[in-house]
């Protein structure tokens, strides 16, 4: 694909629609906006434009439209695999001041909201009305627009599903600058093919996201979380399947092993509730009466200590949860602060595979010479491994690198797993998509994307296009 | 578009690859295949072929692809919208004899099927083994491959959503002939767009499945339904807000009056528990603790007494609970045999308007002097209304039946409504989806269904392309 390069009378029109002080160009554009969390890639946009209302998205992007011009649409830059860097250059859609929660309907569970409401806002606004918003990926500065656009997953997934499960409706701007509503308040809709699920995880290449009508849950009253060490974490993992089925579907269900935690302790400097044991499951349950959370407890509690567990800590109070908690989100920071620098798998696999994979990435950490970290979901079966590159030279840590990644992305395929269980594709993991649903896959994918924007100018270079 | 015609010589290949007792010519094809449960449509298919597997879908798409003929997917025919009726001709692709139930796992709680397997069967089959699939459309006589394909929704999407959230993977046969897999056995996938998803709801128009990944959830162990009369519907769908903010959410809620109630009466011959009010909501409520259960539903039942209901009927036996649930079960039954003939809108609005939304159809039965019967799922805002001819003649009766339905999908749309929340498109409410999502929404439809199918071939004349 060619593209137009960005003259002054595209950076005049693109002031004369949003004022000079919206309108960012070359050094005077933050270098935090060159790149993502942990991508890899680095690359300046032309002209990076702060939006605040659907209008002025779809003016620029008639406008890129009409000149040719490449669109890379952006939140707060969180994602981890590059699919906000612009690539092909041309403009920055910044939506983080398009940031207002525009409606809460209590008669029908929704609230309505622009494109860069950070998560811990969605978080604290529906709390204060006694509401809840599930999705919990532990990125909480994310914006919602980047959680729809990756489907992003997080921790309640196993009993709450992702963000895909509570996307209702949203207004998107197509590449010709064409407004769209799709979906709405609505619980069902089957009038023609779903538009709304074709957009949540398209990574901002199908058209942006200018508004979401979001569907909420009213609070659980009580939440207990569990922790439960094991002697090792295969015995942890082999756990999870008899925990489901012991009925009650926990809300999360983690698994983390002793070195991640002893990162997260030095990196926060305080102690972890327990250290002593190899690996650890940590479970929440949710409900509306103390009295059937217990029940449903009591009977995963039993059942792990029968099959070996060496204790159950359970975790009713504010402040004991919390030291759990926050411990667990901060095990990405905490891996990240001991290295140099780092790259993430992000593979899914069928729930009984966990243990599997995890072990299969410890031979992979002997046999390339590299320190391998992991943590994740095993409720979910969503691995979060990190390849870590400590004092390697550029060129071993390249080599490395890439040999433990397709040996990871390799083996998941083996086991039946998805290369991305949250953060995406974007432009780090296209080589494995490819190999993961093939040439014909691909296409597909491709026809997709060019079915919403023939031109292919919205966040060229991710998903389905090189 | 245009097709080319069956030949003999296409018929010789069907034969070639099936066997002569399997492909069905002219009047050999049974008058079932020519229309479905109550599209008003009637086409008999040129050449009808029941298949068997996977591979034989493949060989005929590609045989179909080549020589550009027209094939028409088709389950159990139960559908209400004419999205299996052969428009166009050609070949039908009958999949009910692909109908076994391959793989239950336990462990990672999923159940692998083949396309005709029945939801009826599906119900039997995981109930044996203390699993729950959630979806619970009322034609339980209906295939899996048609439920994925409308995405049907059922009476218990209140708590536990549609059929698109029990889908984890498909197989699915292309166009041309090549065939996919997509998602699987996992619980969480960003691996670039939902494929699956776009699959689901798709009415036949995209692709063929042919195999279907479905996830399941443990059996709950209670479940109490509760009867609740109210002197008039609009006090009953008030209430719906309050029921699901008072904590714990029904699994289902439905509502009904009274002359749904005598009709079903009627045709089954015996006695619905209560039949001395004019409105009623239907709820239940599933759980592992029976005392957690009563909890929730005293708050409910307290709170529909204190606003006006008349009584509170609780059903915690098998005996009571059938009593109540076939009669529901039996509604549109029943409203179809007090008639000669009927049409139905499917229309789903934001659960707070449905009272509205009923006695607009009240007015309109005025109006247009003609006898209107809807009931519905209260809880999810998905109404079943049903026009009935009656003694009208035919041409009294199609401007009746058309001007009340435009009508209704004019005033759905006003109230953020959407054209259908289960039963799909297909060829009888094109009309009202093009109003509903205007010219670029069908057009970027149509764009989609050619990226999957360039020449138009699989089912054509339906959902997007008339």
């Amino acid at each position: 694909m060619s593209y137009s390069e960005i003259t002054s009378q595209d950076i005049e029109f693109l002031v004369a629609q949003c004022g000079a002080d919206r309108v960012y160009c070359g050094d005077a554009i933050n270098e935090d906006f060159c790149h993502d969390e942990l991508g890899g890639i680095n690359r300046r946009p032309d002209v990076m434009v702060e939006v605040l209302s659907t209008d002025e998205v779809s003016k620029i992007m008639k406008y890129a439209h009409d000149r040719n011009i490449p669109v890379t649409p952006r939140g707060q830059g969180t994602g981890l695999v590059g699919a906000s860097v612009t690539l092909h250059g041309g403009i920055m859609l910044n939506l983080c001041k398009m940031n207002h929660i525009l409606e809460l309907d209590e008669d029908n569970f929704t609230l309505t909201v622009e494109p860069g409401v950070l998560l811990m806002e969605i978080g604290a606004f529906v709390t204060e009305h006694n509401m809840f918003y599930p999705p919990d990926p532990g990125e909480k500065s994310a914006t919602i627009g980047g959680n729809i656009n990756t489907n992003a997953g997080g921790m309640r997934a196993v009993k709450y599903g992702v963000t895909r499960d509570y996307v209702r409706g949203l207004e998107i701007v197509l590449a010709d600058g064409k407004v769209m509503q799709i979906g709405g308040k609505v619980v069902k809709n089957s009038s023609g093919y779903s538009l709304k699920d074709m957009i949540v995880g398209s990574e901002g290449t199908l058209a942006v996201v200018t508004k979401a009508i979001l569907r909420l849950l009213p609070m659980p009253k009580k939440m207990v979380s569990l922790l439960i060490p094991f002697p090792e974490l295969e015995m942890a993992i082999d756990m999870v399947p008899a925990i489901i089925r012991a009925g009650s579907i926990p809300t999360a269900i983690e698994f983390m092993e002793r070195d991640v935690i002893l990162a997260a302790e030095e990196f926060l400097g305080r102690k972890f509730p327990d250290n002593s044991a190899d690996a650890y499951l940590l479970l929440s349950f949710d409900g509306n009466s103390i009295e059937a959370i217990e029940a449903d407890y009591e009977v995963v509690a039993h059942a792990c200590l029968a099959a070996g567990a060496l204790d159950v800590f359970i975790s009713d109070t504010e402040e004991r949860k919390e030291a759990i908690w926050s411990a667990r989100g901060a095990f990405l920071e905490a891996i990240k602060s001991s290295t140099t620098e780092m790259d993430e798998c992000d593979v899914v696999v069928p729930r009984k595979r966990v243990a599997e994979f995890v072990k299969y990435t410890r031979e992979l950490q002997k046999k390339f010479d590299i320190r391998i970290r992991s943590f994740g979901h095993a409720g979910d079966g969503n691995l979060h491994i990190y390849v870590l590159r400590d004092q390697l030279s550029q060129e071993v840590w390249d080599k490395k690198l890439k040999d433990a990644f397709e040996c990871m992305y390799s083996h998941a395929r083996e086991l039946g797993g998805q290369v991305s269980g949250e953060h995406g594709i974007g432009y780090a993991k296209r080589q494995y998509l490819v190999e993961s649903i093939g040439e014909s896959g691909i296409e597909l994918m491709q026809n997709i994307k060019l079915a919403f924007d023939p031109q292919n100018i919205i966040n060229p270079g991710k998903v389905a296009f090189s």
